[in-house]
């Protein structure tokens, strides 16, 4: 694989560094800019990043100057991750893409876009194509992909082997997040320490969608949302790292046991394993039989943080089944997920 | 009302010292014996305890001498409230119970049987009644009355004002409960800093079946359980009191819109409120607006730890009405639930 | 006693809505005025504060409209309690003395001023008298006094009785200090969950020198700081309310035994006991003899929050003594010191 | 270098789950013998332990069937390490050193015996020499080798540069101790979610007399103790991994300034360096110029969790200097510091 020349937008916030670390020693993607807020343009990355990370800033990076978050600034690149808060991001991914520069966004904005695919490699790979229909260039080279929030992820990814085997009909969720998803400063201590918050502005609307444009299909030039229902309840509790949501589902076809249903979890194949990408992890999709698994502290971090854990599968009293599952929220849920779909984007040759 | 002299089986443990602090300065029920296991036995209560309240512990009730749990030692008490544990509860209370010493009881271990009333006073006061019914003793001197458990007095009580008004059909609910719920030492830290435990060993089944009998009807000799269904996800969260449930209802006659499901909890009518209880709640049931309540830390010591808080109130999308409900789980839903059920007992001329 | 009405300056921060929680029932005092920044003014009390008392806010109090900080809007009252913030108080507390309206302060501003009390009531009640002395007006009606920072409380009634006895020669302290210290929103979460964050930026300080004046002498007209030396390191850890404090400590005359050092606490007299205030505790200070006290959870809000709680008392190898000491920090450390020193000038006929 | 087949004693405790995970692909060490409690003998290792490290057990060494710690067991095996609880590890480690396998212990029991050293590498790597006075068998096959607790590892490292260029007099140490520190179950969550306890049985005398035999100088046939002295408090706070210590320190000739304190860390020179150890951090002792480094978040597992990190250095008020330091606990203070020990005797050719 060739060598590609990356851009980091939003590059001191919270996803921003977790995308600094986690391409420290990516083999097939280099960081050359890093953009940010008129702030911090013109400083070292070390003195405009307030570095949360709990490894070290890795030492090119943090001799780098920032750049703004403007197209001219990255002209040199092949593509750019986008960390931006959503405040800002719609103008600015926008204005990137018009530019030529391809941009593989963790921000909300452009996730329900018609020509935008909504990516998780493991489970619709297929969307990238979509791609080629956007139209912020007469010659398409600019383009914008996005990854689900960070529930949408391991909910999505969860539901995938039962939709493939039973067709998901609705589901309930409660997702337990941690309070790294509110970024940095993010959730006062008061609000958290020994407390659970029920609420998380804006954050349901997101998990009561995505997932069914996730497991959509491509028609032509656009997504056919799938028809599943799903009502959710987003609460912050005290942890660091990954979300972990109590999910019950019914099926259209339910399954005639509890071990029919953890079939299809062990018969899932990975679309994507035969890429080898550099970011996806063995097991992508991990069934967990004790009862006490998974647990953010034990799990989060499997597999480098690109796997979403399910546990606790079993049968249901009002809906067909119950299971609870996680993720590693700003790796597999944010930044990771982004690069993950940089690496599909790339072995699929799309990016030029 | 005439005063009470009361026993506490269990006296030691976590919600035995809940009970002796809520007794300290009871108006109707005194303290005169406290029991424990015979390895405590003989000894000061304050030698035994190993006091873990925030207050404390009463200065009269340090220097009683601990007794074993055998009626004989119990011989001056009007009845008995009981926080023993599940593994010795079934043979002490029932010793009790036909030794003709009435016991008001935390434990699990009668609160499916035929004759046992499964007590809320605002919700099913009228099922205090079951207790003539009992055969411990010939002349009836001696009966059973158990609380729900700690996530299902929440559960049953945010239930009723929408059971009365539409009637339930299904229940999904996800229980986030405090780590005081399993006792003391109970969960161990490394389990649960920073962490959730998707696991509670023994409590969906609880959480499944109980509610369902508090909002049963007495039908001459026994509860018919009402029929609507739960499932049921329980968690650990890292509180230290309060158990937050995340409630999806299906209805039997939706309401029209939400203000008419939130006109359900204004319209109800505490049925116990004109007996002044002293541990009874100006607002047993309370409707929270704020999308942000309630929360553990500021909601779970309203009203002394009585209050059943409701919040965020909503039109769902797979079932009809989704909410969040908390209730302090050691006072409301363990020692002040019981508390509350004496009370309504000795209100209604149930104890002589 | 007069009933007196008072004002909160800095009502709707995290020290204000102390003081509104604690005033609502109060004999004496009674909020008449709430001031806020310009950007509440004009509100009510109920829309521009972010509550976060596990308390329901006072019915009357929410109802009231926020008034600017300036002595117009204050024309009624007798004296204002302020919870301004530091980068705020000088001018505004200097205003309000000036315009002869006596100012009790939590704020740091005017604490090492020369004619400004430090005040601590049970330990240096006799520098109240040093308003007198002060000149913001002529006829003397405008003063200001101020109580300790949250460590310096506890750090000083700790000190107390061992320098009565013993002489206080050098001090090193580590301050183990609850989130609420930072107000609201505060310290981030990801910065203290399951987290200890070695610096409180100009902490070290204030604690390093407010002792040596609570301790000092008064002289004429002005304190003579106390000669003994703090050397102090603050850090944050993931509590709630409740600073600890580990205290190493080198006497002048040291005990010849640890029981005569403790002697030194139980033979200490609370010199305004007899005054009974209505915020003074029965045991201002006091000495805990299990090890594992006292801790935050279990002990800061004894007595109201306004007990400092001695523990450890034993032999040091390298100083004289070691101890641990600890007082709810926004009551005892914070608006119910302030109170409690308002009540002493009350008591004392200060306050006209 | 080659390989040598390790047996691990307590292999199902938190100490021996970290001994099986940090030698899962060490280059040196293989585990060939993992040894428990007659309650776990016979069972495969999976069975036996519950399992509480985040990455997945490794897979050979979960089939592995758990054997009694009894020598006889251990005989193909070059030395044990030994993760037993002090409780058995005096009996048990004699008998392995008197059938003359070597134990490298973390257990306390023999860190104070004359001839057993107490073995940091990079601050007394010589001390090593002295297993050949030890008389645990006739030939001198069977030794004993420890490393301090967890909180003497860092204390006595962050110490050693200070030392080699001032000579330490006195040092006063409050040490905030996370709760992996206590094992599992160890700290029951009620005692610390959102509390700090003051009290950490039997940890105070061993951090003060450790670090004054780890800094201790080898005469001959034993270790004279340096003479400093130190003050010890030991709390425990809610932290999962990292022990932060606050550390004021008196020296013999004190530095002239700040910077030449800090010369002496970066001045200090790892003895050990050139053995190129593979669990030897490049920078054992690191100081941290930012105010608020280091923290166990972010520090705790920098360099594989083997650095003990150093912060806040400062002038004192009462003693010549203040700081902070910090190192993972149940690595750096623990397994790892064992298995470093380990490599440090095979390198020095001290391994038969």
């Amino acid at each position: 694989m060739q060598t590609f020349q990356v851009g980091v937008l939003g590059a001191t916030g919270a996803v921003g560094q977790k995308f600094v670390r986690l391409l420290e020693d990516h083999p097939w993607f280099k960081i050359s800019v890093l953009g940010a807020s008129e702030r911090s343009a013109g400083k070292k990355y070390e003195e405009a990043a307030h570095w949360i990370e709990p490894t070290e800033m890795p030492a090119d990076t943090a001799k780098m100057e920032v750049a703004e978050c403007e197209p001219e600034a990255f002209s040199g690149v092949d593509f750019v991750f986008s960390g931006l808060d959503s405040s800002v991001a719609e103008g600015i991914e926008k204005s990137f893409a018009e530019a030529g520069i391809p941009v593989i966004s963790n921000a909300k904005n452009y996730r329900m876009h018609d020509q935008v695919p909504l990516l998780v490699p493991e489970v619709n790979p297929d969307h990238a194509d979509l791609i080629t229909k956007q139209t912020f260039t007469d010659d398409g080279s600019g383009w914008i992909v996005t990854n689900p929030n960070c529930v949408s992820v391991p909910l999505s990814m969860s539901l995938k082997p039962l939709h493939d085997a039973f067709e998901i009909d609705e589901v309930i969720v409660t997702s337990m997040q941690s309070t790294s998803g509110a970024g940095y400063p993010g959730v006062p201590s008061l609000d958290i320490v020994a407390n659970v918050v029920p609420y998380i502005g804006g954050e349901e609307p997101k998990v009561q969608t995505e997932s069914t444009k996730v497991l959509g299909s491509l028609w032509d030039d656009t997504i056919a949302f799938n028809d599943f229902t799903i009502q959710a309840t987003a609460v912050r509790v005290p942890t660091i790292e990954g979300h972990l949501l109590s999910v019950s589902v019914q099926l259209k076809n339910a399954p005639s046991s509890i071990d029919e249903a953890k079939q299809a979890y062990t018969d899932w194949d990975n679309p994507i394993a035969s890429l080898d990408l550099p970011s996806s992890p063995e097991n992508p999709i991990k069934l967990y039989e004790k009862n006490r698994h998974p647990q953010p502290r034990l799990h989060a971090d499997r597999e480098g943080g690109m796997q979403t854990a399910v546990g606790r599968l079993r049968e249901g009293t009002v809906m067909d089944l119950g299971y609870v599952t996680m993720a590693h929220n700003t790796i597999r849920g944010a930044a990771g997920g982004a690069i993950l779909n940089g690496e599909l984007l790339a072995a699929k040759g799309l990016i030029h």
